[in-house]
């Protein structure tokens, strides 16, 4: 990209930008290409573009699951170099950081090591990232957890910490559909249903640390009653384990498994395929809910809960078409399932935004 | 304040205050106070207070109602100076702006002439701040009006158009509930129901112009049909209309009136205390919504319908209390009427905003 588009795009002058590119250069961040052989009129010398050097550092990023850890080595463009899983035993906070220093070690090697500095981690929960404590995870069962503390000793990188979802939006709005867009909305289904949320240009994290909790949108006034407390909540319909209560209900089958139903829904089950529809409406109701309240360019909907997305897609998209306010239901609405290891380059572009937007927490 | 309060808010250093607050000094916008006698150490001289000269200038400010214009002056601070009404005879766009004119003309005399520049106008609907245009006001039956170019015409001043919800937004981040706020809300509850959010300091516009319809947030799955073609929406089961509608079913009065439907309801008509009370339970959902998504540090609930909210609040705080997600609940909730004169300080703090932050739009 030239000077002058960089320029154009950030509001500075091209001297600023020129003055800012400086130390990048200097650090090997940013290059000069070649000149073009076009000079603006009046400039003082050819304005050579700029790019981005994506091999000049290596970013490492881990997911942690209730299960397992899921590690990628991403280059400065989030672009998946390396990746590696392992089991966890156990959450002892001991263990799980050994086993998170094991994975790191497994994932350097050669010049990936040479040029990481960075770690990621991604968890799902109440996280601070600003200092780096995991306040409550569920799953793990941990409160009050100084995880990159912990593993900046255990592995010698600088760590960042991010709640997952967030960490999957920064991966979206620096690397994927919300480049360019000034707000956008990602929204995971699956076991928890979560979103992120950018909004005039910035992550919305919620005066009191709650923000983007669409499972907890209540859609259905005097329905399903939700583990959070309230009633009709889309999660208390639409995850997977609602999913399966109502899929085991209707068809009188107490030990169905999620598989099975999934199966025959898709075989033409009709009241499968029902209990299906009927959460992806309580999802469109919810992403009514959001759009019609803060108008995202985009929306996209994600998770492990997705990849049955053939079941539901529909249905989302036709209650959204039905509840969504005007102009508001243009929207762009982009429903896809999410490989698991994009959690994990979520976490690693954590990383990145970290050692360029220090203050963006 | 002292420049050092002034630049410890602001994070800019004390030199770039002294040197920002000068022209403002020059101009007659700011004052220095007598210095209070305490030097900081090793500070080369006297930090003398700033403070804002309300008196400086004053600013028009009109709210346009489908029956009439509502105009005050306010000053620097957006305290009311002087107020003024008109009735309007039609909803001709010559006959509204000369009405406007006449307005404006009443209510600056005096120095308030002398000193007056800008006039905000408030209206429903959607309105393009950018460029000054009505683009559609159900109210007024207007399309693609060019009101402020109008007015400038036909007034002499500056004129910056707003949304009234927004303008009342403005008002609240700049002189009322908001200040100091990096997020919050205001909902207005009345004929329609709309909310205006503040999220990372700036005004939430939705990407394709729609934004805050917290009235088309569905919260009743399969529950009354909106006239936005939705179903279940806040404004289906709250608005004025809707509850008018409401009482007359459970009463088979088609003839009730909304003031004898509150007037037995606050002597204890137990099925219309249910109807507003359904009402409140509708508006409580819609909160939820709202502040389990965006998490504001505060939310506003104010407009025309929250004259009768005696009849409603306590419900909203019972809804919001079980429905809001973990510590969302911390939200400050403030429920209180709205004389009708606040939408149009609201206009006038807009035009205030206007003259210090033109890219605040």
């Amino acid at each position: 990209m030239s000077r002058v588009d960089v320029a154009r795009r950030t509001g500075l002058s091209a001297a600023a930008v020129t003055k800012a590119a400086r130390p990048f250069i200097e650090a090997g961040y940013l290059e000069e290409l070649a000149s073009e052989g076009r000079t603006a009129p009046g400039a003082g010398r050819p304005a050579n573009p700029l790019a981005i050097r994506p091999d000049r550092e290596y970013f490492v990023g881990v997911k942690i699951t209730g299960d397992d850890l899921i590690g990628v080595v991403t280059d400065l463009r989030a672009d998946v170099r390396a990746g590696a899983h392992h089991a966890l035993a156990s959450h002892d906070v001991g263990h799980v950081v050994q086993a998170l220093a094991d994975l790191v070690g497994e994932l350097l090697t050669g010049t990936l090591r040479e040029r990481a500095y960075c770690l990621g981690i991604a968890v799902s929960g109440d996280v601070d990232r600003a200092s780096g404590v995991v306040r409550y995870s569920p799953f793990l069962g941990w409160r009050d957890v100084p995880l990159a503390e912990l593993l900046e000793e255990a592995t010698g990188l600088t760590v960042t910490l991010e709640n997952d979802v967030k960490a999957l939006a920064v991966a979206e709005q620096w690397f994927g559909e919300g480049v360019g867009a000034s707000s956008f909305a990602l929204v995971t289904v699956g076991t928890g249903i979560g979103s992120a949320l950018v909004v005039n240009g910035g992550l919305v994290r919620g005066a009191h640390g709650v923000a983007g909790e669409i499972g907890h949108v209540p859609v259905a006034d005097g329905g399903p009653s939700c583990h959070c407390g309230g009633q009709g909540c889309v999660e208390a319909i639409a995850s997977t384990e609602a999913i399966l209560t109502r899929a085991r209900q209707v068809t009188g089958e107490p030990g169905l498994s999620m598989d099975d139903a999934v199966t025959r829904a898709r075989g033409g089950d009709e009241p499968l395929r029902e209990v299906f529809a009927g959460a992806g409406h309580a999802i469109g109701l919810g992403l009514a809910a959001l759009v019609n309240l803060f108008g995202p360019e985009r929306v996209v909907v994600s998770g492990e809960g997705v990849a049955t997305y053939d079941l539901f897609e529909d249905q989302i998209r036709r209650t959204f078409a039905v509840q969504a306010f005007g102009s508001a239901a243009r929207c762009g609405l982009v429903i896809r399932p999410l490989p698991f290891e994009e959690w994990a380059r979520g976490a690693a572009a954590v990383a990145v935004q970290s050692l360029f937007a220090s203050d963006s927490v």
